[in-house]
């Protein structure tokens, strides 16, 4: 028997605290799970020299359906799939980056949290939303809040070594936030790294820990190759399943060059469910291999995908090889989760926006390489071959072949010269209610 | 200016030695490139306890147009995509696995190799055929040979460690045969994780390595988690662009656990070529996102994908995630080629049936993890893991949830059943050919 996902799209209330106007999705189990998404209105936008700008500009939010993942370089998106939605309630207001940084270490250390920790989630958030993924940003501020104040995440947590090796380390994250378990791990995998040529590194009891790709950027700033995985809740269908088991399991792989360096951080789901969403606003069919309908067969009607809840993994279909997706989403819930002896599978709880009941318990992987252990001018080679990629002649003569975390840059870029981050005004609610819930000083605009 | 791939298929003449049997694929820089495939009629077949069975049979050849990858399980392809062409000359002769392998380490002795370097070929290859990666096993005997022949290899060769630290290595193949340079890649990274938890090796100078899940399977065999990636002749097109600038470049991971093992071993293309040339010859269309046009786009005629030979990422196009496959390429030539200083991206040769006139230089990493170093018990959550996912509702309850190497655990059983392996006429000429040219014993049927 077949028993899948539940569909629970919140409605967006505007000054209700408990009624969410970020709702991000999660699943759990497919026997008992819930499947809720935040909506396109809770994007931020950036002003750009040329105006404020939505998310069609070239600025694009990534909707996040999972945990986690949801990659979705605004290059490889239309600018027609990245349209508002009609009766979408948008004034955007301008917030220096310091400000939006410091808002969110008030709201932490105002929850549970000390101030060194709080500096660590917020330098996660920021770069997640100057980097353009904007649902791994402050999108994701209130379910944290929320985990710290129903104590299912403990703000304190210092992470704990129980085993290690020169080159190894396994670590207990003892439930404490993901980027202060991740940051742990990612500087003991860096030390190792320095002195052995690789640092391994593997964490039980650890909890969402934002963009993956935040701790490869971490060993890049070393001169160091980084890699970093980490099992989610369950929202991926293997091939032949009617049901989801693995989670958006995201990879991240980070190299320097010599210039600017590569970053691959991708979920191994086709999809995140945020692109469904779109396409169902716009009343639009989905693409092939997208996502399932309840009978486990694929579907390009994006009601019934939204209702059903299960991405395929990337590679679509078992004819385009969707069981190659299957297969690295399962590695990454092997390097993570099983290794670590955390959650894994269909074990992972799932993550509501209200915050949840049970401790995650997630699993995560990284890893530094120190390219100097091998042939000299590593980052020379990188860079040729970057060129190489670059020099490659395009289909679409106005879009160039692009680098892994290209994108990324792009979006830096902008939110320099608009001199901040614009947030829509769903997210602004959202923080005024933190902020009177907190009793911090609210959100200053520029 | 587009400079694509020009395609030669080379034409099955029996019994002309320089007229190949089997001809596999290779591409090099898309700026002078030959892209020839092998025919379906080359692949063995599998006589079972029910009789011979053909490729239509449980066991399924996987068709490879690239130097590598084109691991298509065959739980993967519908019988239909697998049913012999019109016209195939299919006269099957069962081969004992000892008669064949002694037979390829006869070829490979009398080709300026010495006996063990000739072994470990030929343990490579008959290991492939037992798993079912026909393309890689006795089908790439003569191209291996040749390289011999024409001393584009060196059969004598002896790897040598240029650079090394407790949980490192770095390695020069000195154009040794592929099973060679990563058979002592394996071996020093496998030392390395038992010492410290973790070995990373990385090999430059080396060459065709058969299947990667070779490699992986030695690192399992002693308890470990094994990955293994090799960069290969360009084939894929990064997505955005109209030429081919990474090869299929293949991933392998596999895992222990406390009954049967993990193996994901899969190429970072959609499908191989050869599973395009399939649909060609039966004339059917191809699905979306196998491959592209001469402009770069998708295109589902399977003749004009043939001569196009530009295959699409894993994942397919732009609206289909296919730039994660691109990236997913791009990082395997990262983390073998240009880290180990080999070639890489369009640097890297064509490899033709007659031989190369250059070395390959291609790159390869091989990577040993210990589980003992992180939480104990890792074989039997991974078990645990295996059987969450084969309890999941299939789609379609004739095609139950499989993990990745279930399929090639039972081309093994099968091989195992029938005594032997049945190789298809063509096979067999090339293989009486190649006794006659280098004054060996022919091959021995049952």
């Amino acid at each position: 028997m077949a028993l899948r996902c539940k569909v629970i799209l919140q409605s967006m209330k505007r000054g209700a605290v408990t009624s969410p106007s970020v709702c991000c999705s999660t699943t759990t189990h497919p026997r008992n799970s819930q499947w809720a998404t935040f909506t396109n209105s809770a994007h931020p936008t950036v002003t750009t020299s040329k105006g404020t700008s939505n998310p069609s500009s070239n600025i694009v939010p990534r909707t996040s359906g999972a945990g986690y993942s949801c990659y979705v370089p605004a290059r490889h998106i239309s600018q027609s799939s990245t349209r508002m939605a009609p009766g979408t309630t948008t004034k955007p207001k301008l917030v220096a980056v310091e400000e939006s940084r410091r808002f969110m270490i008030d709201c932490f250390t105002a929850a549970n949290t000390p101030k060194e920790n709080a500096v660590a989630m917020a330098d996660l958030l920021i770069a997640a939303d100057q980097r353009g993924h904007f649902s791994h940003g402050m999108n994701r501020l209130e379910m944290y809040i929320n985990d710290l104040l129903k104590n299912s995440t403990d703000g304190y947590a210092v992470p704990k070594i129980l085993k290690e090796t020169p080159a190894t380390a396994w670590v207990d994250g003892l439930n404490g936030l993901g980027a202060v378990v991740g940051n742990f791990c990612m500087d003991l995998a860096i030390q190792k790294a320095k002195q052995v040529g690789v640092g391994w590194v593997c964490a039980k009891g650890s909890n969402h820990y934002g963009i993956a790709g935040w701790y490869s950027l971490q060993a890049m700033k070393e001169g160091l190759i980084g890699i970093s995985m980490t099992n989610t809740s369950p929202l991926m269908a293997p091939t032949r399943s009617k049901e989801a088991a693995l989670g958006t399991n995201p990879i991240a792989v980070g190299a320097p060059a010599e210039t600017e360096g590569f970053l691959l951080d991708m979920a191994t789901t086709a999809v995140a469910v945020g692109k469904i969403e779109i396409q169902r606003r716009k009343g639009e069919p989905l693409p092939h291999g997208w996502a399932q309908d309840p009978e486990g067969n694929e579907t390009t009607d994006p009601e019934l995908a939204f209702k059903t809840g299960c991405l395929c993994p990337l590679g679509g279909s078992e004819i385009t090889s969707g069981y190659k997706g299957y297969g690295l989403g399962a590695v990454v819930d092997i390097l993570s989760g099983v290794l670590a002896g955390a959650n894994y599978s269909t074990k992972v709880r799932k993550w509501t926006h209200a915050g949840a009941d049970t401790h995650a318990d997630l699993g995560q992987v990284f890893i530094a390489v120190n390219p100097d252990c091998f042939a000299p001018g590593f980052e020379g080679r990188l860079e040729d071959l970057h060129a190489r990629l670059h020099g490659l002649a395009p289909t679409d003569p106005k879009k160039p072949v692009l680098i892994p975390g290209e994108k990324e840059r792009l979006n830096i870029e902008a939110v320099k010269k608009a001199g901040g981050i614009q947030y829509l005004e769903n997210q602004l609610n959202t923080c005024a209610s933190l902020a009177e819930r907190l009793k911090i000083q609210p959100m200053r605009f520029l």
